[in-house]
């Protein structure tokens, strides 16, 4: 069969060019004779790969070089333990904003390790909106100030970027990482899986601001020790070269479309189209605040849950896969992330379109 | 150019036939339309895969239901930490061998959860051999026993399996796992990196008897909370499924190959062709005990530091790459991992009669 319109919210669907090329270096890459798999991190041709990536996300990112760079193993879960072990130093407490299912796993996590302190929370719209920031409380004196960018499950995105003066704002980008153009002066730290907008699963994004550095508790697993990550420029164990290599392939190419500012133009263009066509007709219903809709992670209902069920089924015989809903939100939802043509979004609205009008 | 001659200690060669499947499956597995890294760890595809691939483990190494198998991000290094927050329970102290840099490094670790006792070390010997199992001295009330079964710098292997009664057996198996067959009930816990004998870097194995799991520290990371991970399915968080599918891959070759019997047949025929090119002049060096010189990797010494560097740098022009030695052990090393052929030793051999003959 052919390529399908995979909407998987993560791991995602990747850029078909990056795949080629992957592809047709795997056995010999660039001639040297070995696969990126079989490349020893320490060598010429491995340091080179880490080097442009790095180097390359920087330029896309703008992210300046008192921003260290690290990628790590372990997913956003486990940052949900390594920033406090790395964060809160000789502070008992950290905030929290709670916007749904992932910001909850953040909170219980990090209560293992410290005291948490529920800034704001979206619990009693059932998570379908982000709290304004004029109704944040702050504690007295927090180690940082946690939010999670975008919640995947019920489609819900920051439309803006918190400010918090003095304590360091941070970010489990994982879900609309690279999406935009995002300002990373304004945060203490942002960690991201990269099974969304950067590569396969298996590798973690992590930017941390150099004065944040340095205060890791002696119960940090050594390799999640940023300090000491840092120290060996994140070698200090082997690191997933293989996704390493891939999630550079994808900032070049991100680079070599405009940067995030065009890609951001391309993301509101899909979301716009996909929303237009939720919300043309009351078949379709999302439940989220407007303002807080997701450009990445689109969710909706059908009239009944045996429709929902249908919607994904038949769908799928149409080659737009990977559809249904998470199992705690239902309903059918949409990953559009930046891999995502506007093809496949034409090819889910003419769908979309057709269904309603055989099941309307 | 053509494939090399890769003799990295990890990540490491891999089977060609292995490489070419991937290659082939890259953007389009077994007709699905998607990438094995663009599925869901959650899809029927995926979990097939994840499913087939534990099951060939257990297949090849002889696993009984009775041990779990875990495959998690972090490394071999990450099971430092995680060994202890996970099996310490309500024990204060575990024992450990010292056979080399990799012992070494699991030892300091250890140390930031616990108390550790030193049951034997090779250190008196510049770690060139294993202590016999006479010579060890169990702490009164160890959690474990803890062993490196082969220390790559030095290239010196456990030959037996310790006995250590009642006192479960934890083992870095990452070097030398599936080089032969080993009685996994003799362990309490096994774990490896992928990134020698399994696959890419960037998945790490876990095989744990059920009866040491429910001990896990409160301040263990969830992610690598073996129990937690287990009740999962090894899928608490997102895995890193690309390495895993090579993992799999790899398996089910040893499989066809005819097992770890079969396996170890050839490891053996080709160290005994390497170490007897070794041994035949006094221009290479060894300095393992030979009873303890380690099938995966093996070292040696020219004359001069001046004559190893140029027999590096010459194999490489003829296509042999990646034979430096360790940093920490200068001369020259050769991993001959699972994936490495004979006519990779035979091509090393001739290069060896060939570099003494004009150098010697």
């Amino acid at each position: 069969m052919a390529r399908a319109w995979n909407f998987n919210p993560g791991p995602a669907t990747l850029p078909e060019e990056v795949l080629s090329r992957v592809q047709a270096d795997l056995l010999d890459w660039q001639g040297k004779g070995l696969s990126v798999m079989e490349m020893s991190h320490r060598s010429e041709e491995f340091l080179g790969i880490a080097a442009k990536a790095e180097r390359d996300l920087r330029q896309l990112a703008g992210i300046p070089e008192n921003y260290k760079i690290l990628f790590l193993q372990g997913g956003a879960l486990g940052q949900n333990a390594f920033v406090p072990l790395n964060l809160l130093g000789d502070r008992t407490t950290a905030d929290y904003v709670n916007t749904g299912h992932w910001s909850t796993k953040s909170i219980n996590e990090a209560q293992k390790y410290g005291d948490v302190h529920i800034a704001a929370s979206a619990e009693s719209s059932g998570f379908t909106h982000v709290p304004a920031q004029s109704e944040w409380r702050l504690s007295q004196n927090p180690a940082y100030v946690h939010i999670c960018s975008n919640e995947t499950i019920s489609g819900v995105e920051y439309a803006f970027t918190p400010e918090t003066g003095d304590v360091p704002l941070v970010a489990d980008m994982s879900s609309n990482i690279l999406s935009r153009p995002f300002d990373i002066t304004r945060f203490g730290l942002i960690y991201a899986g990269a099974q969304k907008n950067i590569g396969p699963s298996g590798v973690t994004l992590v930017v941390v601001r150099e004065d944040l550095l340095g205060k890791a508790r002696r119960d940090c697993p050594s390799v999640f020790d940023y300090t000491l990550q840092l120290k060996h420029e994140w070698m200090f164990n082997t690191p997933p070269t293989f996704p390493i290599y891939i999630a550079g392939l994808v900032f070049e190419r991100l680079l070599a479309l405009g940067g995030l500012a065009e890609v951001e133009k391309r993301n509101i263009a899909k979301a716009q189209k996909l929303y237009a066509e939720i919300d043309r007709t009351d078949f379709y219903k999302n439940k989220v605040c407007v303002a807080d809709r997701s450009r990445m992670n689109a969710t909706f209902y059908l009239p009944t849950e045996k429709l929902d069920d249908m919607f994904v089924a038949e769908a799928r015989e149409h080659g737009l896969i990977n559809l249904k809903g998470h199992k705690v939100a239902g309903g059918i939802r949409a990953s559009v992330y930046n891999a995502m043509p506007m093809a496949g979004i034409d090819a889910l609205v003419v769908f979309m379109r057709d269904f309603e009008k055989r099941n309307g």
